[in-house]
């Protein structure tokens, strides 16, 4: 294609940056950040990127547009796609719930214009453009979400296949309902451990975090991930993350009386098992099965 | 030292024996292991080792012995060391909780010998000889529980010290208190998210487990860790379970009505501080900073 568009340019959009700068997808770059301490960074990765300072006509010739900002934003931007983008163009984005981003496009699109959803299943507890990784969608599974238009949908397809990801197709609610389970409830869970564990630390006026190795330490890990792009995957999930901490907090209510009751077959029973998904989750290469010592 | 015995020659045990060796602590070393397989493999470490078949008078001689198996089998064992064992032996172990472990020997070991209680702070969710590091302990706490007998407890302070531990002192309801929390809690909840993402699976009927990648996958390789040495652990150290647990459910409610609600400043506020635990770990040494991909 000759110009392709990053529209929010921290971990994930500085990701797919380096692998289109690698794999030469675009003829030209164009980049919109507002973070000025982004921006001096981006530079440092190549010189040739365009930056805009505003989403003005300038964004007409625009091919291919890539949305990395947190969800919260679209709605801003849309504005100025609506204005400025041509016919065809095709936009399309990262974003982590999908109903919620479909209602939206729905809602405020210009219906001239195309938007395919994509979801690349990767990140990092850490945010901003010096982390990118041009191989981060290498081998990892991108969502991209069924719609009638075949070909827009195909140039999608071809673009993530391009950078390296295993394409599957879902529908909106199939997708929100699945990384409820696989992704937003396991971020809010350890959230809400390392606020246990603070309030714990209050409490007890100890310092207990210098003996995190190995339990805490892996929690805090996923707990330091993006403030904004968390609230808005938790508001947007909103329906599937009160079901999925209800049967969360189900269990761990049985764990408990297992424990109490000294309940050796119950409990024993649950912590075998968990062996078995651990074993899955190797097979199906989402793990390494190298053992996670101190890590040093 | 002239002799070291070891009993229970698993993850822990077999990086004893490994720094032991490497370190040429004791001109001979026994190990007394129950599983021929496990023993097979512990052959192949070095060619010196001296197995046990039983625990009998040939453990008269014995300078030092560490506990290295599941506490549940402490019991047993320690019929053995009341009958056979000299007076100057030192016996310690490396188990988990230890309020439990003190109650125990106060009523079960002999007078005449010397039991100091440790705990080397390391591990992983691998079991088995074949896993085991010279240098689990290198750097890592372990905390000794406060004794009356300076002696003897030097002695052992001394030992770990060797391994390349960091040493510090707790009383056993101090340190069962903190490791709830940086531990034993997050190894339960854990296992809690991989049981109810189960449950998910057989009510949705999809295989989600392939979609893990960096959220359930983290909280996988916790969940699979030994099941019978877990087991005692949450069952000895109920009393703080059961605190802990409802610490968390508590909050993990009050994070459900702030979803619901939208309370977008105070979740937020959950989300950033969760950051400065994170930082905390890292400027302690507890963790890396380098950031979790793909792990490949």
């Amino acid at each position: 294609m000759k110009n392709i568009l990053i529209i929010g340019c921290g971990l994930i959009g500085s990701s797919v940056l380096r692998a289109v700068i690698a794999k030469k997808l675009s003829k030209n770059i164009f980049v919109y950040e507002k973070s000025k301490k982004n921006i001096s960074k981006i530079k440092k990765i190549n010189s040739k990127i365009i930056f805009l300072k505003k989403l003005d006509k300038r964004i007409s010739d625009i091919d291919f547009v890539i949305l990395c900002t947190p969800m919260s934003q679209y709605e801003n931007i849309i504005l100025y796609l609506n204005k400025f983008l041509k016919k065809k163009s095709i936009i399309t984005d990262v974003g982590s719930t999908k109903q919620n981003v479909l209602k939206f496009k729905n809602k405020k699109l210009n219906k001239s214009l195309d938007w395919i959803l994509s979801h690349p299943i990767s990140g990092s507890e850490v945010s901003g453009p010096e982390f990118g990784n041009k191989n981060l969608f290498q081998k990892k599974w991108c969502i991209i979400i069924k719609d009638k238009n075949k070909k827009k949908v195909n140039k999608v397809v071809k673009f993530w296949k391009k950078l390296g990801s295993k394409i599957i197709f879902m529908n909106p609610s199939e997708h929100d309902k699945i990384f409820a389970m696989t992704s937003h409830l396991p971020h809010l869970i350890a959230y809400n451990l390392i606020k246990t564990a603070q309030d714990f630390q209050k409490k007890e006026k100890k310092n207990i975090i210098q003996y995190s190795a190995g339990g805490l330490r892996d929690f805090s890990r996923t707990a330091a991930s993006n403030e904004v792009m968390w609230r808005d995957i938790f508001f947007s999930n909103k329906k599937n993350m009160i079901n999925t901490i209800n049967m969360f907090i189900k269990n761990l209510k049985i764990f408990k009386k297992n424990i109490d009751n000294l309940e050796d077959k119950k409990l024993k029973k649950v912590l075998i098992n968990s062996k078995k998904v651990r074993k899955q989750i190797i097979q199906m290469k989402q793990d390494i099965p190298k053992p996670d010592f101190g890590r040093e």
